[in-house]
């Protein structure tokens, strides 16, 4: 992965296997007010401006019904990080945690989830409110929320 | 995808991109109580089983600092799915969904994702409650918990 910058201090990368052993298709594209991840809030907020989901083909039959539930769950391909850290340290001050207790993008299956509002759906585009995710972010999934452990869907 | 069951009255399956857009690692296995899909709960109770989840190496030292938070989100691959349905009936009634609208494991990608409680790590086991899925089932990430739009982590 030489294409990243070097790694900070005490942080710990490992050899990233050869071997892959699933494979994704990107079914949709998500468009945001942000180029950039320096320009991405660290979180995405309920109030947050619309942002817009393009479902690609063959896919677009299966937006039907969305409409029906107020919260969704998004997961994207976080495409610019690097997939062989296994402690981090996102303060770069030397400090480094394991990186499944973090939720930084920087993961070897670096998938981010977010719980978003909806809003409308125009033929394939849904316009949701909560991402905070790069401007063209590959989208992977889309369902109904499950709220945890309570049983109803959003 | 000629290995599943015939689709139900009124599914559509559509033809499955060939290319694929990303690749997986399986980074651990989950080890639960349930060995067919037919055995497994219809949702994940927080006072549920206690299930293994195994990390593989070379990921076991981005286990360090897990147990300092309750509530982790579990990220699946659903080996066991059709990847080609974009409208599908759950109670095979008839009465279709897009897939989109549903949490049916059957989608383009096959990616369960379920929040858990934690229990305790020992060496590369993390042990906690809350799994619905089926036992052997590949891991791809762990992460802390985000609280939609609380601002606070599990």
């Amino acid at each position: 992965m030489s294409e990243h910058a070097p790694i900070r201090k005490n942080e710990i990368a490992v050899e990233f296997p050869a071997a892959t052993d699933g494979s994704l298709v990107f079914i949709g594209r998500i468009h945001t007010p942000w180029n950039t991840r320096g320009e991405c809030p660290r979180r995405g907020r309920e109030d947050g401006p619309i942002c817009r989901i393009e479902i690609f083909e063959p896919w677009v039959a299966a937006i039907e019904g969305i409409e029906r539930h107020e919260r969704l769950e998004a997961l994207y391909w976080l495409h610019q990080s690097r997939r062989d850290l296994v402690k981090q340290s996102p303060k770069n001050d030397g400090v480094v945690h394991g990186t499944f207790s973090l939720r930084s993008p920087q993961r070897p299956n670096p998938i981010g989830t977010q719980i978003v509002r909806f809003v409308k759906v125009e033929n394939n585009d849904i316009f949701v409110r909560g991402l905070d995710c790069v401007n063209g972010t590959p989208l992977i999934d889309l369902k109904p929320d499950l709220c945890p452990f309570s049983g109803k869907t959003g």
